[in-house]
């Protein structure tokens, strides 16, 4: 393990949440690798490349009328020197353009590869569970104490 | 990236299509940490520790009448000597014993260390996506085209 690459693939988490809570999508998007290989909370089951996520996210941070919270909790890094990977759940809170609150926990896996110099998410993979009894997404279930 | 390493975690993952089409779950316990974080399909949020895990397999594999068919698809492997990741998408298809028929797709992200000369999974995340108008999990898309 190296304890520079694990400091920095923190802060990486910590600037994706610093780019939710100011609704600036950039510095999420300029984190992504050109080969990223995402699989969404929502469909389709996997994307390659990073798509158009600076207007997707913009589209989404539109949504709210409010702040958005976004809280970090759980998170485990692992790295060597040029690879490293991220897991973590996050809680999103807010007030959408409708009126409707959000309250959700997601799940969050980030790879990543050291590209010259800089830490590139090679793949993201955000999900919510589902009740097998009514196939319906879990989403305000938090970790378990 | 380490190419001996990338190999050996492409058999690691054929290690559980090995494991599911022949009903056994012991290979597919022996490789998780005992501090593993695991994301899975079905609730809760998140787990740590591997748990019951032969015995919840054991239950899975129970639950069907016929073969499971467990079918590979988009691998992709990165790994340096000690640490690496694979992600990939699996179909899974068979026969309950309820009489049921399963033909679903779900994403795989399993992030692994090397301990004592022996792969060793420290963190599994599993999912599928969700569609944001109904709230229903949505099992039966495969990868796009």
């Amino acid at each position: 393990m190296d304890t520079g690459s694990e400091h920095q693939l923190r802060e990486l988490v910590g600037e994706r949440v610093a780019a939710v809570r100011t609704k600036n999508p950039e510095p999420l998007a300029a984190r992504h690798a050109e080969d990223v290989v995402t699989f969404d909370v929502l469909p389709p089951l996997l994307r390659r490349g990073p798509g158009p996520i600076v207007e997707k996210t913009q589209q989404w941070f539109d949504g709210y009328a409010s702040d958005i919270g976004y809280q970090v909790e759980e998170l485990e890094v692992r790295a060597d020197q040029n690879l490293g990977f991220c897991s973590f759940v996050y809680n999103v809170k807010g007030t959408l353009t409708t009126g409707d609150a959000v309250d959700m926990w997601v799940r969050a896996t980030l790879c990543c590869l050291k590209v010259d110099g800089d830490w590139r998410i090679v793949h993201d993979h955000e999900s919510v569970p589902f009740d097998p009894q009514t196939g319906m997404a879990v989403i305000d279930r938090g970790p378990p104490p």
